[in-house]
C-alpha cells in the first residue's frame, strides 16, 4: 500500500532503526484523528563481507527507495549511539549519516529521538524492555504479533513515537 | 583546470580529509612519469549552529561536485578515527559516510590511509609532525607555499599519498 492508495487524512511516517548490518524500517499511516496503522516494516540488510563505500550505497538507496515509494511526511531516526567503543560508533555513524542524507536530499524533514524516548512514547516507561516494546507496537497497530525481525520492530517503534509526539497538519 | 583540460597521460586523484565542520579536500594530477601537481585545494565548511542533515547534505554536495567537476580515478580518504570519544567518532562517522557515499554512487573507486600511513608516504616517517607534513606536500608538489588551511593540506597529502602509493595505468 503506499501513500496514494491512502485517504487524503493520513500522513505517512518512515522509522529507521540505523545500523551497518541491519537498517531496520517500518511505515505507519496516522489518521487525522490519531489512529495509526502499520504500512511495511523489514531490513535493509547489507553483508559482513562487503566492503563498506558498497554497503552505506545500499542502505542509501533502500532507504531512498521507501522515501520515493511512501513519499513520507517525516523521517524518525533514533538519535543515541549508546555504546562506548569509538570505532563501533564510527561505523554505525556511517550508515546514519547515509539515512539521514537520503531525506536530506529530498526535503523530508527528519525527527530524532532517544531510545528511552521511543520507549516512553510507545510503552509509557524509558526502561521498557525490547518484548514490552514488541507488545505494545502490536497493540497500538492492531497486528496479529509484534514486527519481527527485532531491528524492523524498532524502526516501527522509532515511527509510532513520531505518530504519536509529534506535530501534525490538522 | 578540470581533468579535460590535462593530457591524456594524466590520472587525477581526489583526497579528502573527512570533517563535520571542515572537509579538507585536494585534487592532484599524477603524470604517466609519476609526477604529481597540484590541481585545486580547499576546505568544505559548514555552520555548527545548522542541523546535522543540512550540514551532511552540504558534504555530500561539495565532495560530489568536485568529483563531478574532477572525474576523479580515484578517491583517496583518511580511514582512521584516533579519539577516544564515541560521540565525536559518531559525528565524524556521519560526513565520512556521505563522503564514502559521492564516491560509490559514481563508481569512483575509494582507496582509504591510516593518517601514518599517509605521513610515511609523503615525509617517510609515521609520526611527522603537521609542519613536516605541510613542507613536503610544497617540495613534492613544487609549491611557493605549504597549502593552507591545515585541513586542505591533509587533504592534498591524503591525494599525493594514493599518487605515490597506489597503482595506475601504464
Amino acid at each position: 500500500m503506499t501513500r496514494a492508495e491512502l485517504p487524503r487524512q493520513h500522513v505517512i511516517i518512515l522509522g529507521i532503526d540505523p545500523g551497518t548490518a541491519a537498517t531496520g524500517f517500518g511505515v505507519v499511516a496516522r489518521r487525522s484523528g490519531g489512529a495509526v496503522s502499520l504500512v511495511e516494516c523489514g531490513v535493509i540488510r547489507t553483508s559482513t563481507k562487503a566492503p563498506l563505500p558498497k554497503r552505506i550505497r545500499e542502505i542509501y538507496e533502500g532507504v531512498a527507495g521507501l522515501i520515493e515509494r511512501h513519499q513520507p511526511f517525516a523521517m524518525s531516526v533514533e538519535d543515541v549511539f549508546h555504546g562506548k567503543n569509538a570505532q563501533s560508533a564510527l561505523k554505525l555513524g556511517h550508515s546514519r549519516g547515509v539515512i539521514l542524507l537520503a531525506a536530506a536530499l529530498r526535503e523530508v524533514p527528519i525527527a530524532e529521538y532517544a531510545p528511552r524516548q521511543i520507549k516512553k512514547a510507545v510503552v509509557g516507561t524509558g526502561n521498557a524492555s525490547k518484548d514490552q516494546v514488541g507488545f505494545m507496537v502490536k497493540q497500538q497497530l492492531r497486528l496479529k504479533d509484534a514486527p519481527t525481525p527485532a531491528d524492523a520492530a524498532d524502526g516501527v517503534a522509532a515511527a509510532l513515537c513520531h505518530a504519536l509526539m509529534g506535530s501534525f497538519p490538522a
